[in-house]
């Protein structure tokens, strides 16, 4: 049965909240490192965002890879971009980032549709 | 859709039971092991377990996160006490310490009601 | 509740075809990979295999669990030979490790049957 | 060899400031992350640095045990609690966090002497 | 004291031929992985490469972090661009992502020069 | 430079005999539990011993390394079964498995000789 993406991603952002609420000092300073860390520079957002899913596949982070997923479908990544972040995380992490990577390419394909 | 943490800990604890039905030497080794890392000394046993729960958010695992919160709670963790167990771990994981965190918190605050 | 291994086993199977549509360079590569990592040698098949499920607990991904058990059972892992790969899993990751081997257990269990 | 924890603890310190200086935004909003999750609360200064040590052996990184043992001591870690941390973080663990435990031990004895 | 990077990047490079050499058949498909991954196409080599190095920050290897450093060093990436990439992989991994990033850092200054 | 791979054996060995008498209950039932999943079986000692290489390799535990590479050769390891190992650890991790697995040949030749 094939995952939620989107499903999987509004409850990240629900359980970001409640979080936020409960810890409002640890989270409002990792909202300015998420921040700090993602901004157009030398590398452009969307990239980093890619990187991101990279990281996300590689370390099997579900929800993290439907929140990255999205933040970089809304920067503009294409879905060959996608793709080939994927391969870049299969080449480091082996078989289970097959399985991670197939993941996010379902998250793509659901979550810019 | 939220996680349903209750079943998710009903779960753990009747896959452990056939575990160590079937390899009851290791498994019997292991209770020890938990039962010796767990016990009340120099640092309380709900201490123990909010620890516990700060390394299953690190790791990324959610049975781990129901079976710790469950016995930090039996043991008295308040909400308070979990909250800023969670943001230890965001310290130490980043963004995914954030994904597993929130889950934490929820499942503490359903195992607690 | 009990999780679905065949369910989780046939989605692993799909999406990992997709992705090799989409990524066929690399993941024709990897399949090269595989191949011979698995392939019969001075260690046979089915060892390989439940080698592969050792690591797949010890990294707890599902995916991967329902994939190696699976591949192992083809090359005639009996149950006990599983169990023995889930202690010596829970030798090399603890707690988590009886988390995710338990789920092992259950996958070998539904995947045979 | 025995593993110099001292000099390990130095050059983690020299390193960071090399990158907070390279990275100031997200270096500083980092340290904001950190200073808030390991403020005195609910759970004091002392316990969360010990739950950060904790997740470091589990994790398996040197320089993190450096620099948290380090930080435990100076907030009052006695060995005792040093240890049943280490015992926690074999739970959750099992082998590797017996080796990674073991130089945690190591760096709590160079370090306090 | 410091790393010497270009020692760690010489000890990968000789360890690597001596297990292609043991395990032709899988490495020489690894390669192929590798190389599959790492082409240019909608994503550039140094791109690439530099993701390469946030996942090894994130997952803390370095010989990972001095092969793909090196990598992106050839590729042309400046100095700016691994300090974003680091900053990217803090975010993705909290403290010890501070540690392995300003290792990552060092690798660059050292290899670059 | 080589890592010298029987003098971080020996470093292991004396931490762990430090750890267990720190913390004797829990070391003890370590102890047991490797001792369980350890024993020949359905699946004999060595091969065992090779499988907790192959998890050593894929979570990065150079300590890990050293220990089990020794074990799995006083259990009568043949150098063609070690590279099997490595390569099905290749497969499960990708790049860095290639890093730690050179070195875990590396470890085979030196603790053989």
């Amino acid at each position: 049965m094939a995952k939620d993406w989107r499903d999987i991603l509004t409850t990240v952002g629900r359980n970001n909240t409640a979080l936020a609420k409960a810890a409002p000092d640890a989270m409002k300073a990792f909202a300015g490192l998420a921040g700090a860390a993602t901004a157009d520079g030398a590398i452009d957002k969307k990239t980093k965002e890619l990187m991101a899913v990279a990281i996300s596949i590689c370390i099997r982070c579900d929800g993290c890879i439907a929140y990255h997923a999205h933040s970089a479908i809304r920067a503009g990544a294409t879905r060959e971009e996608m793709v080939e972040t994927i391969a870049l995380a299969v080449e480091m992490g082996g078989g289970p980032s097959t399985v991670y990577g197939a993941d996010a390419l379902q998250a793509y394909d659901q979550l810019s549709s």
